[in-house]
């Protein structure tokens, strides 16, 4: 792969989020990120590293994440030169405008792209190339998302409504933004499908740092400020006393609402679609649909689904179909497909039975 | 308890059948009579003595197992006086008909009853009545079955059709046996229950021990000769080559075909109704029924059913009903009450797998 054109480009991944409708493989002290969900021999954290560690080399690869997951993700990256530890957790603005501060010190003009930690891409030629496109249009200075083309009119998502064709200089598919949209319900998302302008919003931001930090300073002044002062100490020796005194006083905050809505109803924003086959493994339905397989030895009698034995237990199902069934060594999840999305009610039961630990 | 009428009565109580319909709780080298399946702190095989041991005395019950299982018997059973060890599984027949054998040696004139070691009671007063009056009416030389008063029109057991009473003395409620019949449809167990003269086949049998070998001598010649020589043999020190010679020859049939039936048929069998609560647990279903309760901290989220935990990992079911889930260290089942009935078809999986150490 040439990366010519990707020499001011750096990598932001935060990785954060627990994943609680993948308990109980996923846990508060094993986020999904760290696991290796499709049993592919790499977790999650090393496949995004994987697809952009080659893109902008391991010195441009900036990982944001919690203090209790500096050790998981020092041993999962072993080249990684740039992490961020994150305090406390205070949603995806402040980690990424600390990091985009921190590069900006050094390289003002530098690009910066954003993607999740968490997330399943299958064709990373095809990603690639949409990264070069949304550097490309981020060179015009504008705030840039990789949205991805439908492969149905999932709920589970946002939406982002694309607008005309920009004609930028290497961004030959970038269209304008009109909107971004919350999760629709159904008959909404099937419209958005259909009208072909919409694509899911996967959290995916490439922009200018210095275009990341202007915005930053006129919708959230103080979190501008903060990130700022932070980065301004980061070479330094007071690092820790500043990031320590600031941190937990930053707003708490998703770059989505932060910036993004704010500066595509601006016209300031630019849309790359993303056809490299995409998913955030949201829940269990989704881990099966990206190609995760049961366990083998599991036992299916006039039954079907998913069953991963993260311990080796057998595990038989007898007349149930699509079935979920999720076995660690302290605690089993039981249930169907169609009721994924609930799995994340679990913790607040766990909670309730005093299992925080379970959680 | 009283018992001036049962000093001539002796329990058999055949312990066997690993009860694959309760994998993974129950297992080949953990059969169900060794289990404490309702959590109450005593296996079946210990409620059952609890039950016979008041009429009878410890010297005058006769448990009949497999040798895989005799360290389990006298584990759970320390004042066992009397255990006979089959040397290979040949269904219920012979292994009454040895024991009876044995006790017919010192007393011929005995009465014995078979109760099987893994069902339960739930009157034991009202189980202990009935007993009382099938020894009374065993007395007139009738093969006497107690025969469960149908709580529902279960298509699980066989049936007995009962006809006229006998007006025997000491035992009022003691009728005619018409016939056995086999498990039937649903059909024909709501005609058989409404029609008030079938109990379930429980497999409970009173008779005295002369006049169970007197049948076996017609029925079974070969079975009897046989069970006759060892017992014989079983206060001497040739009792083990004699076992170890004949008892693989006995022909393997149940109690059910080799007497009970046949001789129902000729006039010489006797109903007494069992109304003191009774269940086999052939399946999670029953379990559930007889009063089973999920292991604590099990969590239901808009979900309900049976969970067992024997290990106590933390169970978690979400969106399904009537859910069975039974979790071992080494295996779990996952089902419905629905597919109670199925869960023997695991066992056969298992083979295919190349997993038989999990049956």
């Amino acid at each position: 792969m040439t990366r010519p054109s990707l020499d001011d480009f750096h990598a932001i991944v935060p990785a954060g989020g627990s994943g609680t409708r993948l308990w109980p493989l996923s846990r508060q002290s094993r986020p999904k990120f760290l696991l290796d969900l499709l049993g592919g021999g790499r977790t999650l954290l090393q496949q995004t590293w994987d697809r952009l560690e080659p893109l902008v080399g391991p010195d441009r690869v900036h990982v944001v994440t919690g203090i209790s997951h500096t050790g998981g993700v020092r041993e999962q990256l072993p080249d990684l030169t740039h992490l961020v530890v994150e305090p406390s957790p205070r949603d995806s603005m402040p980690a990424i405008a600390l990091a985009a501060a921190i590069i900006a010190e050094r390289e003002p003009e530098a690009i910066v792209g954003s993607f999740a930690a968490d997330h399943v891409v299958e064709d990373e030629i095809v990603f690639a190339a949409a990264v070069a496109e949304a550097v490309a249009a981020a060179r015009t200075g504008l705030l840039v998302t990789i949205g991805i083309t439908p492969a149905s009119p999932s709920t589970a998502f946002g939406y982002i409504e694309g607008g005309d064709v920009l004609g930028l200089a290497g961004a030959p598919t970038a269209h304008a933004v009109r909107r971004f949209v919350e999760k629709p319900d159904l008959a909404t998302a099937q419209e958005y499908v259909a009208s072909g302008d919409f694509s899911w919003n996967a959290g995916m931001f490439v922009v200018r740092a210095s275009v990341l930090l202007d915005h930053l300073a006129r919708l959230q002044p103080t979190l501008h400020d903060g990130v700022r002062e932070i980065a301004a100490s980061w070479h330094t020796p007071g690092r820790d006393e500043v990031l320590a005194r600031i941190w937990p006083s930053l707003t708490k905050i998703a770059i989505d609402h932060a910036i993004a809505e704010p500066v595509s109803l601006e016209g300031g924003m630019a849309v790359v679609p993303g056809t490299f086959g995409w998913d955030d493994i949201g829940d269990f339905a989704a881990l099966a649909d990206v190609g995760a397989t049961s366990t083998d030895g599991t036992i299916f009698v006039d039954a079907d689904g998913l069953v991963i034995s993260a311990d080796g237990t057998t595990v038989a199902v007898v007349g149930l179909k699509d079935v979920v069934v999720a076995h660690t060594a302290d605690a089993v999840l039981v249930t169907t497909r169609e009721h994924s999305q609930r799995v994340k009610e679990v913790s607040v039961a766990l909670q309730e039975l005093g299992r925080a630990d379970l959680r």
